[in-house]
């Protein structure tokens, strides 16, 4: 036991911090940001305290952030969704005078581990792609105030908004100096959004890119870079008329008077198992495994939509993806060497369906569409995650429908044949649902996980959607394609325990980077391409000693001292 | 000029040897392969010669292959197409008894630079982009005879292939053992061919790339691994049988009984130069440079398809774009310490166009559209080549056509207004033709240089393609957004200097990774996936010490000792 807690301590260690890393907030406890919501405008104030890192070492100045400033950030976009639904424009602005934001903080960046680097990047990631999926479904645009720098994560920041503000001073300015300055790459989204989404010519984005000091003013439109330029002085009462004019452009939105509040999250945290109220994450650290197992409903689900906001967050759905949300970022940045994932289920499927049928004949109205498009991000969140996923489908599941999709976001997924000696519940099923075929639930490349799956063999995504609510036990599954392997009891122990002790003998970085491949087949979106070209690129870069090495860029920041690059081109 | 012929000698040497590699060669002097071409159907057989290793210190057995066989495979593929145009089918196969092709040879994996690995790679993946590249637009079908193991590189040699033949003999399988068995990725496309081309179902080519043995018989079938198993007693008969049917579903070939011969390249060497007929490249190693300066035609395009066919290699368009393509890969190969290439023209740009006219009104003629094809190929080889490129559009330049699309390939270019004191020359001139709209060189992405370069800006598209045929001087080309900077005389000396300055400043890398990014807005395919997501993966892996550090898999690989992994997930 003490020896489990010491592992535990030094996998936080791994951050570079002594403490393990807690992504659970709330406005009242924020210390870098401000939310604030009036009627159908709230704004989100960026005002990092400079003494509040999170690793400790380093000093947050010019609202420059590290992973504990995102967590704000990201508890506040999910909150204007869930709290304020009647929100149509959140402007992001600074609380500093004559800085929007700095940025990564430099110092955490040249301290910081590799893996904290390459985890802190992937969750500002889906930060960013969050606030793009407000705007998209939700209605949420987002009006970026850009009062002085936005330099590097800063102006990425203000890429991920919907329409970016820059104050024409002479001074104010946008840039992506990580190349000049650092020899690493603008890796939350800035190259991809530049290119892809603001559409920057590429010569103009090359001149931008290498440019340290960045670009203001009229030029900054002209290379579309920013939307407009505001002389200070009417800085204010444009962005008011700027807000008020595409709140009135947001139509179909129902006036509301009010949300759910998401209530915080309990979770009991041990050594070796961290509990919630749906969730209960059990780690064993020999074998490297964390084995999450999802808990179906007590109960029916709700009669009503007035009954689906009265429970609000503790209706089941949504409670379940709050924890499984945060049990998958405990282990990504706190349990480093945990090799593999390995997901359980425990509950009626039917009611699961059930619950699935409800949220699909509720699909107009507010909340069931925000669960929705939760469960869609969590999912996202799964299958971005740099562990092996294996899902194991057991008597006494309940895979059904929603849940199913932890079948197919899994790297494997074995399924028992009949019981097992000494259990005398029932076969293992599988219940299809729509929202496994809708795309409601779709994958970063803006597939379903089936479409994904079934790539090559249209008439088995045929069969498996005439499927949709029948009981699937596992020789049906494995005919249908739908796991990959269906065991009886005399195999089953012995197949699982070869699968997740060969998981553990591998290069963890070899199956990083297969599993990157394997998982996105199919069409790339811009999101896809941040997680790939960009964030691989940007890996590759974090390990060459032209940033990182003692006399790397990175390292040597701040200390007078030139780099020393090795020339050779790679 | 002893300091230099130095410095070119150690390029030279990043690559493990002491010697320059050449990428010229000719059937003649293979060591590695064997051409056969007989009517419709040609045969490459791969009988790699053991002691005949690029680099040195290592054996090629079990016809595991390094850059050296890659090039005479490389050039065979570019023969039959050209030389061989009457050939429909080309049967790939292996020389040796019950063994395809183990992949690339780990020994000289493990010995060789990062660099010359990723370039390795690099180059592999052009080979087998431009097998899948003579299928689709030469009908040039490959039919791969799998005779045994077929490993690694050698399986992902067989996907590149149309049709897949596997032996079933109970022992001969395919397999991707790179994961287990070295820690790194089947990097030369093969996740991305298993999934994207093969379209393999995800959990299936999770087992298949953790499965050190690989797969074979039926179950390499039903994978869709393979296109058919075939006892080994029938295979001779069978695989003739499918090269004839192959060959006869090959319609609108034109009977042809003979093709061009691709003459041996001239190029004189010395230490700061290469010299060719159109191509002249200048080394300018204290600002870390290489000026590639390609002259145009002569005289006038040949009058008829039979004077093209009796110019053959000599040919303009081709004889340039073949010196282009060598300059090009002993850069990337010989000169690791260039950081910047500098693309300059010499000639009528009149006259290039009338060039390219000739090539849009003989489209129907094979060779005319195989010489397109190969520009396409060239251009696409600068796209993903590693080192900034810039373009200079001076006085007495014949950027046209083809040519202009070296403007759009650049990370930058620049072009001078007027005229240079002491130049009496007319001022630069752009010419747009209609190769520059059409798609016919296109880039990796699907889509031509000057769509991607627009993606933003539709109209500036338009208004480009209305100037087709057009003089454009530089005010006109800045205009247009065809350029990065039109600069007079005053500047222009002192702005191209700083560019190159600072170019050569940076960290070689973070360029790297930038450019990676920045030259690919737009559409993703299967081959941009795999320059891209698949090699930004493996290149990190290739830093990783799991990997390549003293205790790492493939350092360790063969040693009796097993590999020492950092158990932490990133």
């Amino acid at each position: 036991m003490a020896k489990a807690a010491e592992t535990r301590a030094e996998g936080a260690a791994g951050n570079g911090g002594s403490r393990a890393i807690d992504f659970r907030t709330e406005p009242a406890r924020y210390r870098h940001w401000k939310l604030a919501a009036d009627g159908e405008v709230a704004t989100l104030t960026m005002d990092v305290d400079e003494k509040g890192g999170l690793l400790g070492g380093y000093e947050l100045k010019l609202n420059s952030y590290d992973l504990g400033v995102d967590i704000e950030l990201a508890d506040g976009i999910e909150r204007l969704r869930f709290e304020h639904p009647e929100v149509k424009v959140v402007i992001m602005r600074s609380g500093k005078e004559r800085v929007f934001c700095a940025g990564a903080n430099i110092r955490m960046l040249a301290s910081a581990t590799h893996a904290h680097k390459v985890n802190f990047c992937k969750f500002t990631n889906e930060t960013r792609n969050g606030i793009e999926d407000a705007s998209a479904n939700s209605d949420q645009k987002y009006l970026c105030v850009v009062n002085g720098t936005a330099a590097g994560g800063g102006y990425e920041l203000a890429l991920a908004c919907d329409h970016i503000m820059l104050v024409d001073d002479g001074s104010a300015s946008v840039s992506l100096p990580e190349l000049p300055l650092l020899a690493v790459l603008p890796g939350t989204g800035g190259l991809t959004r530049v290119t892809d989404k603001r559409k920057v010519r590429r010569d103009r984005a090359d001149v931008f890119c290498t440019t340290e000091e960045g670009v203001k003013g009229k030029r900054a439109v002209d290379w579309r870079l920013v939307d407009e330029v505001i002389p200070r002085s009417k800085l204010d009462e444009t962005v008011a008329e700027r807000a008020k004019n595409i709140a009135s452009s947001v139509k179909n939105k129902p006036a509301l008077t009010k949300g759910v509040t998401l209530t915080p999250l309990e979770r009991k945290r041990s050594a070796d198992s961290n509990e919630y109220r749906y969730v209960s994450v059990e780690f064993t650290r020999d074998t490297r495994l964390a084995t999450i197992t999802m808990r179906g409903p007590d109960g029916a689900p709700p009669s009503s939509v007035d009954d689906l906001v009265a429970q609000g967050a503790a209706f089941w759905p949504l409670q379940l993806a709050r924890e499984l949300d945060d049990a998958i970022l405990d282990i990504r940045l706190n349990e480093l060497e945990i090799a593999t994932i390995v997901f359980k289920s425990l509950g009626d499927p039917e009611r699961v369906l059930g619950y699935d049928a409800f949220l699909d004949a509720s699909a107009t109205h507010w909340l069931a569409r925000e669960i929705r498009l939760k469960w869609k991000r969590v999912l996202k969140r799964v299958d971005v995650t740099s562990r092996s996923l294996v899902t194991l489908i057991e008597p006494g599941s309940c895979f059904a429908g929603t849940l199913a999709e932890l079948i197919f976001a899994a790297d494997r997924s074995y399924m028992l044949i009949g019981q097992q000696q000494g259990d005398n519940r029932a076969p293992a099923t599988i219940l299809l649902g729509e929202s496994n075929f809708s795309g409601d639930l779709a994958m970063s490349n803006g597939i379903s996980r089936l479409a994904t799956r079934f790539l090559g063999e249209p008439e088995a995504l045929k069969k498996a959607k005439a499927a949709v609510g029948e009981t699937i036990d596992a020789e049906q599954a494995d005919e249908l394609g739908l796991v990959t392997a269906a065991l009886d009891d005399i195999d089953w122990e012995d197949e699982v325990r070869l699968l997740l002790e060969e998981r553990a003998s591998f290069s963890p970085d070899g199956l990083t980077g297969m599993e990157a491949n394997l998982r996105f087949a199919g069409p790339e979106t811009m999101e896809t391409k941040i997680f790939a070209r960009l964030t691989a690129w940007q890996n590759w870069i974090f390990q060459r000693p032209n940033a990182v090495g003692p006399e790397g860029a990175l390292t040597r920041y701040g200390s007078g001292q030139k780099p020393n690059f090795d020339l050779k081109r790679v």
